[in-house]
């Protein structure tokens, strides 16, 4: 492992492009001072920003582009207009060549994940990559995966995401066997799709020193924390995640009509704002902002497109943490060694 | 339309069977005077509990059997064990003989759907039966269907659901067109499921004077309020409820941490209470209990298993709503004529 964690940064994506992501890599900075940033983008745009952060400046260096993908277009727009020279391509090369162990964006998800899986290729024995992100619960933080990656899921998919996902919790919750649940629409074994049935037979019949399958956990054990780590096919968890933030706005919005509601309520509110302040750190979802693309060859994180200086911070510091932990060899290691290659009659080894 | 609201209860359904469901429809009648009721399940269960209600033992009968399904049978058991005697089968036959306009259940789901779907059979031109439910949201409350009936729905069916959510909302909110949003993930065009897109497109196609199909949404549009109608297939329909449903409980067990934290909290908690006591009620989710089985020839209402007598009632108010305004007339308005029996030769018409 190297020294330095060496994070590449598509400083052009996400809704405010370098606004946020100059100041947020500098926090992520101050909290792990063992980290350098290669900055992929416009330098007339980056440059001044980074003037004031003279630590980060020192962490770091410029590689210029004019080419930005944009968030509204299509993965295989990006692709055509944004391969080789794009800050958000330029980035994941730099992985690629390792001249960095990992890179975050807040640019457009299908595009990153598009360049991502093209460049990088996915793992040996991987055959689809997934987005996996945090989630608070009530027990503290579970992984759930995938978020939008692997529509149609298989059975396949879903034991690989399994692993995957057992990995990244291994890496970010320290634990040696950590409790593996597969979403489904109830705790029967009868009920839900074939493929979650499959996948939970497999699970089953698999067992794996490093994994602990406990079998089909429901949508609210999410947040209950019943679980180290959900697994679900891409549709399905993107909507639990979105459902899941909608809930929570709806929540915090109820409250804070009802603190406002009453003379009463604005007095009880001001004997409670330190309680109300924790609580609403509680509720960040910046503090949990940052998907992980697992399954590829290399250390891909996917910021939120509006986060601010803070969220942006906290993608930056997973990405260390991937890096520092070596999630993919942990994933390497997990789902077994890579199949030998073929063996070509009359080849020099 | 009948001068009275007849519904057909259950009484053996639920976690706490009759206990629940007698109170329940006690309530429901204060609240509906014009509702009369048909008990099924164990008269030396139901008549001392209905002593203890004299207005609803007046506006009722029971019908006593010894069977009834339990929570925990598969469908194929249920409909096996349970056929022509349960209390849930006899139910359901009030609605099929029309001595009963509507039934309510708090049993087991599967069984429920499964009896009322071979017994009632599914409207002329709706091949799947749907849950639907209603969701309480920023703008008020909003019909999300289906919620674990229709695992694997084509966009045939999620059409179907569009119409039959559409006429549910008319009749609850009074609304003369609806808005009706398909759930996936992105609003672009290009994103999700093959059937969800395919909906789409049939949904834009075939303007109808009843329905204003606005395209798609995603999970945090739902508590936002952005449609009054969300369409989805059953799995991800079902996970989205659960989820919403974890991430609620997870919030108000991080505020009820919070007002215990400190004296000031406490002190805080106290001035404010009537506003936590508002918004207690409004993350009921008691109030909006009951899910409605679209597509039948019949009524049939799902009361959530482990209720209370407040819930209980709820699902029986929005039977009560359902027979009231003639959602089934309205279905088969909205779904068109029935398709003309085909021509045998000779035949006399």
């Amino acid at each position: 492992m190297p020294t330095k964690v060496r994070i590449a940064l598509d400083a052009m994506g996400g809704d405010h492009g370098a606004s946020v992501v100059v100041p947020g890599a500098a926090l992520a900075l101050e909290r792990h001072p063992d980290s350098e940033f290669i900055l992929y983008g416009d330098s007339a745009v980056i440059e001044p920003l980074l003037k004031q952060h003279a630590a980060l400046a020192a962490a770091s260096r410029v590689v210029h582009t004019d080419v930005a993908v944009k968030m509204d277009e299509k993965p295989s727009q990006a692709l055509r207009h944004g391969r080789w020279k794009s800050s958000m391509w330029l980035a994941i090369d730099a992985v690629k060549k390792h001249e960095a162990d990992a890179v975050v964006s807040a640019g457009n998800t299908g595009a990153l994940m598009a360049m991502a899986k093209f460049h990088l290729k996915t793992m040996p024995g991987i055959e689809r990559p997934a987005i996996a992100a945090l989630w608070p619960t009530l027990r503290g933080e579970s992984i759930v995966l995938d978020l939008g990656a692997t529509i149609g899921a298989d059975a396949r998919h879903l034991v690989d995401m399994a692993v995957m996902g057992g990995a990244m919790a291994q890496v970010l919750f320290n634990l040696d066997r950590p409790t593996i649940g597969l979403l489904n629409i109830g705790v029967e074994e009868v009920k839900g799709l074939d493929q979650v049935r499959e996948a939970g037979r497999l699970l089953r019949e698999t067992p794996r020193d490093t994994l602990h399958y406990v079998g089909f956990v429901e949508g609210d054990d999410i947040g209950k924390g019943t679980v180290d780590v959900v697994v679900t096919e891409g549709f399905a968890g993107n909507i639990a995640l979105k459902t899941a933030e909608g809930t929570a706005k709806q929540f915090a919005e109820y409250l804070r009509g009802a603190m406002r509601g009453s003379l009463m309520a604005k007095i009880g509110y001001l004997f409670a704002r330190g309680a109300f302040k924790a609580l609403k750190e509680k509720m960040d979802v910046r503090r949990s902002n940052g998907g992980v693309f697992l399954g590829l060859n290399g250390i891909v994180i996917k910021s939120h497109g509006g986060t601010d200086v803070e969220g942006f911070a906290a993608a930056v510091d997973i990405g260390y943490d991937m890096v520092k932990y070596q999630l993919i060899d942990k994933i390497n290691r997990m789902h077994g060694p890579p199949p030998a290659p073929p063996r070509v009659a009359g080849a020099a080894s």
